[in-house]
């Protein structure tokens, strides 16, 4: 298949993450995609090819409009404020207090648009941002236009993106985006979200909707970032309920439940009547990955990648997570060529 | 009038503030207090005694008891789980997400518990806010004995902290606290604010009662913190209706609005009945103030402090914020003077 990936990733890479009370390097730094693309051509998994510009009706269609002029000014809005490092939201809007009015100040405007403190903004986030939904846009485009399949390696990731929230490396839901396409040309679609963490803000995008199924295999925020977002009782909501499936597992998890789970996933995708299939292609599941708590191994990504071929569906890859650096490129690989092998 | 203080507030005094992007020495730092004292030595304002042991019970009367519980143990978990730094909630349970489950990992869980993530806990913070508790609650009985004034010099301030939240530097809600000691003993209580910031942790937990009025000048949210609280259409809630008054004020309000606003709250203060007033005295509304934006000048504060006194009413001041270190002993000392004097 091909994959679709813009170099403009670099334009994103923050000097500092609040991690553990200290800054420390970003763990999603623009490095864990050179490993992905040395493993595709290694391996000789098809065309590397870079998107266009990104087109902002798709965007705008899963995007708050306020939220998306803020990512466009809010650097620069924080430098011209005074503050000497890169932008970090310390005052998120918390429990307990408004959420009815957004403030002026670009401080408190960032708490506002933010989830999670550990995502810096710097000069060239939105570029990057753009260019990471470019790929996606363009994947989607290859799969609408009869592909079986398409990757889109991202970076940044999305899917911990709301309407009007970043947060968890993520500023665009690439993969929300990807799937409104599909579902605005009338087919029935699932993003399934393989990647460690729960993917927050495809849920909350498409949580009242009944025609988007979101499905998503994740650490269980009892004990792993979002943290407040992603219990198995979240079943969607209106329209939406039942067309959202959490399964949230323990610290330790490996391939039997883990893919007793994804076989669960699947049984649903199924029932849904899926037409296109999206998923969230994060490897941060994997046994040696820094910052989550799984034990798959590099041959389990394999699996996962055969079960989901399984399905018959067009099927969309959309880059999320991973930081075990030198994994990351064999176990995203390992998924396609599993699809692929299939 | 007596000052209560405690030496134990030097065991609250972290590394580093998120500020700007950047980790800077914390505005909120022990040599505050060193100028006040100073100043209530030179100005001979009357003994400075150190408070006995805190009484848990008046803390738990407003405190969340599993909120009380993680202020114990958070250092120690936060270390137990490996973690490099103090404890800095980076991931504050934000809109849109889940607020009735509690994170069992203590990152999860100190998002849970804080609303701002520039105040880290350190391991002498909890005893550092217990002994800011115990000078409030030995000013109090001061008053309750008879005194007509009683300042209580606390630090770590408390005026943030909502019943079940950390933030703002804040810890224990001292003024709350004292106030909820008068009205338990059937006493109308006002708590008057006059520091530079909302005082949403006080307007938090006394929201909905109609025996406690919460006053309060400060930065207008829409440009300074706590962002999420100040407005003045908070008006209270239930039997609270009408018994919390917001005065939301731009940058360079200087003391024509300033005191006009407080002229408005001692009128709102009389029509209460109000039998006891717990003052919380914050002088960061001064000029110079490094983190505020208001333009009062140090006699101002002595104004401040006759137009209280001409209340006429037991009163209890409890030190807040004010950051401007060499004047925060001048300003303080000149409320306490003016009231003293007027
Ligand atoms: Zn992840
Ligand atoms: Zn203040």
């Amino acid at each position: 298949m091909k994959t679709f990936f813009s170099e403009d990733h670099r334009k994103h890479f923050p000097q500092a993450e609040l991690s553990g009370g200290q800054f420390v390097t970003p763990f999603e730094r623009p490095s864990r995609v050179e490993y992905v693309l040395a493993e595709l051509k290694a391996r000789g998994m098809g065309d590397i090819v870079a998107p266009g510009a990104a087109d902002m009706a798709p965007i705008e269609a899963i995007c708050d409009a306020g939220y998306l002029a803020f990512l466009q000014s809010a650097f620069a809005e924080w430098k011209a404020d005074g503050n000497a490092g890169e932008l970090i939201a310390g005052c998120i809007t918390p429990r307990g207090m408004r959420t009815d009015r957004i403030p002026t100040n670009i401080d408190g405007k960032a708490g506002y648009y933010c989830h999670a403190a550990e995502t810096a903004i710097t000069a060239g986030t939105w570029e990057a941002a753009l260019s990471s939904a470019a790929s996606a846009q363009a994947a989607q485009a290859e799969v609408t236009a009869g592909a079986r399949a398409a990757f889109a390696l991202c970076r940044p990731p999305g899917h911990h993106a709301t309407a009007d929230q970043y947060g968890g490396y993520c500023f665009i839901n690439n993969a929300a985006m990807a799937a409104q396409m599909f579902a605005a040309a009338g087919q029935r679609t699932t993003v399934l979200d393989i990647d460690f963490h729960h993917g927050n803000g495809t849920q909350n995008i498409f949580y009242d909707r009944e025609d988007v199924l979101f499905a998503s295999l994740h650490g269980d925020p009892a004990d792993a970032y979002p943290y407040f977002l992603g219990h198995a009782d979240e079943r969607g909501t209106g329209a939406g309920e039942g067309a959202n499936a959490n399964y949230p597992m323990k610290s330790g998890t490996a391939w039997d439940e883990w893919g007793a789970a994804l076989d669960d996933a699947i049984g649903k995708i199924r029932a849904h009547g899926t037409e296109a299939l999206v998923v969230s292609l994060g490897v941060d599941a994997y046994k040696d990955d820094p910052i989550s708590f799984f034990r798959l191994v590099s041959d389990d990504f394999t699996r996962a990648g055969e079960k989901i071929a399984a399905l018959g569906l067009p099927t969309l890859f959309v880059m999320e997570g991973g930081y075990a650096i030198e994994a990351v490129g064999i176990n995203t690989v390992n998924v396609l060529a599993g699809f692929e092998g299939a």
